[in-house]
């Protein structure tokens, strides 16, 4: 079956010795985890110590990188890379092109590539072509970074469920499950939408809870990690004030309360006045 | 500082030699992954293999307990084992008791520590006895039981955004957040819900989605997982009839139609009936 989409970059993956044996073409989708490379799992590693050829995002972390045999063809496929990002059609392409030249592929994506990740179409698209698809699961950013500052997505009392959303929709808008999430009592975590908080700070205000606690976290798990901290009502000028670029998670709901930070704050103001027992302090 | 529960078990925890020099009390909350010993972090199995004793869930397999030195105390403090299981506070004791008389204790739980995990109750407890506390992320199954079975949480034109919730409240009840979940368009993931799961499906279909494809997978990740297709109108008969006990998780949402059996079967079924497009068959 040949593919459906030409690729232009035939010249990236070297010829194979035609008298070599031929490997079995394989595709194992491998999470990295959120950023700090110690966390991808046993079996992620062991698949990537045995490539022959890895295709990486931009989230992945030269250490991980080195894990794969020094022999492995790397090709990064990352879309932050400016003007000169891959399409999804041509990593695609890639991914078949890759394993039937040079066997086991890792897909190595940030996260984990079933959430968010387009993992779902790497694989259907790989199997269309007859190749088998393995997948190793990662820790993803959307559960882990929270924890990572110290704050649980649940905890008693506090919040029974968690709802991960992307701010915007295809359509350009802000997601109308956001209007439902703000009425909720999850605790709420918005991917990509950092140029959106103050629009989703109002969907929240309307809902009545201007005091709610807010955490943004940018650059999560790597050494550039960035978090602020406040409510509804301010976090949106406390993070324009001095955000830089990179990829950033807000998190909204009453756990953000439970941050050391906060908790040491807290007990501080209270030491000092011991009637103020608000949560967003 | 002394305990404020007192521990019962003080037999379980051998006198150190008092000649010997004593280790610095640490304890390192690991998430131990969905139940596949291959998907702990590597950084929580580095911590598993430095542990002094090791304090691990019913949900740990024994494959990922021999990773501890073989002179580590392990002590068993899951919460499945009949009447005999211990306490959250008598966990905490413990975890506090063993950390100042051994070192390093490595708390081992299923899934992730601080998603749904008490974590943050162990965490804050420890760390008010003066004991520093790491904490390691693990692969949740709220995230990654779906992907294994090779349905994608979330996935372009089925589903922008997920809901992990439980189903019931502490007041006996069925969450309130359940009732907006049914009216969301999010991939909808419901723990210790199997029980309530004619409920969960009523509210689904008073919000008109009878159609809507639901999943329910029983110890995942582990060789007896089991998995039930079906829709919010069929699933509780399917799964009633044929269940046994574990821990299951049911997911709600368009993304269920992609599991590559329904993919098949609705390949086969246009090869039979052209007209037929449905999302649940």
């Amino acid at each position: 079956m040949g593919l459906q989409f030409k690729p232009q970059f035939v010249n990236l993956v070297p010829s194979l010795d035609p008298k070599a044996p031929q490997k079995q073409a394989l595709v194992t989708l491998v999470g990295a985890g959120p950023g700090d490379p110690e966390l991808i799992t046993r079996k992620g590693l062991r698949a990537l110590q045995s490539a022959d050829a890895v295709l990486y995002d931009a989230l992945v972390s030269p250490e991980l990188l080195a894990e794969a045999p020094s022999k492995a063809l790397k090709i990064f496929v990352g879309k932050r890379a400016g003007s000169h990002y891959k399409k999804q059609a041509e990593i695609n392409a890639l991914l078949v092109q890759t394993a039937l030249e040079m066997g086991h592929v890792v897909r190595l994506k940030g996260g984990d590539p079933f959430v968010f990740g387009r993992g779902y179409e790497e694989k259907t698209f790989v199997e269309s072509h007859g190749i088998s698809v393995n997948v190793v699961p990662g820790i993803s950013s959307t559960t882990s970074l929270a924890g990572l500052q110290g704050v649980p997505v649940t905890s008693r009392g506090y919040a029974d469920s968690f709802w991960v959303l992307t701010a915007h929709t295809r359509s350009g808008g802000v997601s109308e499950d956001l209007q439902l999430a703000a009425q909720s009592s999850a605790t709420v975590i918005v991917l990509m939408g950092l140029r959106r908080l103050e629009q989703i700070c109002a969907l929240y205000t309307a809902a009545g809870k201007r005091d709610l606690p807010v955490m943004v976290i940018q650059n999560g798990s790597c050494p550039d990690e960035q978090c602020w901290m406040g409510t509804v009502a301010d976090i949106a000028t406390r993070v324009t004030q001095e955000r830089g670029s990179g990829p950033g998670i807000i998190v909204i709901g009453k756990v953000v309360a439970l941050h050391p930070e906060r908790v040491k704050n807290r007990a501080l103001h209270e030491a000092q006045t011991p009637s103020a027992t608000t949560l967003s302090s």
